[in-house]
């Protein structure tokens, strides 16, 4: 699992319907001091995130379908499972 | 998931008879500013995507395998699930 | 399997249920020479590590999800799996 | 999966059963112009080729081993699926 | 798969018991030409192989679950499946 930032969507007019009527989001990888990584997912949601929100990936496909075989939903590599309020670093 | 560039085809005479009848398309990753990448996949292809189209790649051989099962294809890493229509980038 | 050091903690209030109730830590991947790297994994707990603490984490998604099931924790790509005392290396 | 070129062959007299009898062939990955990378794997073969052949490698766990499973193998994450007589690229 | 070097151990006491009885080793990706890469990994056993041996990792959950649950040991994402007598490279 990593840390994302969303930053944009995906539109398809021609998928797979198991994809039909599900957001495809865009999500940067963020590095641990919070700057963008240039790594990118193209994530389900399953917790109605937004544009800029910062989130946390499931990047896994076995584990992301269990999630979201809850909701009815396709096959997925990525999916978005949390909203992040806070990161708290230590130095140590 | 991924957004490529479909860059060609992949021909193979002798090959896994579980692949015989499908093409294998080379598409190349792009990047969050729509460049591409030197990173590549020969993927199984299920929207009838062509050379150029720039397409929704899901790169996991389970979620890969839920999607092409229903149509009697072979075992695959990576599938196209989708023509894309417009990216969507916000500087948020 | 890979070592790793404890770096922080990840709240977030909206999250997937199957998330309810299980603390969300930052840990960085150390290399060989000890020296921390820039790659990280938000990782789920099983040994009641601390921030500061050299793990071992278990970074696949199936396997990890066998370790956490035992406990009822939703799906993981990547859990602690127990804490170094010492690693041994040799230059042969 | 990606295409890579056959460069020899790993020797080892203790292995794990389930690997007796079984050729171990080391295989270069090829960049999309064609150069060999210096990423490598180690792959089963299911097509009977030989050093210097170009090849498909199906490069994922779960479905290397659906292929392999039909001709009692062991588990693989990497096995050769094809050779490749052709690949055709276009600049768009 | 790929070719490794034993490094070292990693001694671990609180751990999943899954775990407990089972050695760690380190292991360090080695290049196609032998030197040894920065990329490393921590590996159950299952050939009883020594540090400094050079050896065959099957680096995928699925697979090397197959392969330790004939011992009774928990789940891996790497394990040890064979000692290297030989490797055999072609310029071809």
């Amino acid at each position: 699992m990593y840390i994302g930032r969303v930053k944009g969507t995906v539109t398809s007019t021609i998928k797979h319907k198991l994809y039909t009527g599900h957001k495809l989001l865009l999500v940067a990888r963020l590095n641990l001091d919070g700057s963008e990584s240039s790594t990118y997912d193209i994530c389900l949601d399953d917790v109605h995130a937004g544009v800029g929100d910062v989130v946390v990936v499931l990047d896994e496909g076995g584990s992301a379908r269990q999630v979201i075989q809850k909701r009815g939903t396709g096959p997925a590599r990525a999916v978005i499972i949390g909203i992040v309020d806070a990161v708290e670093l230590s130095g140590a």
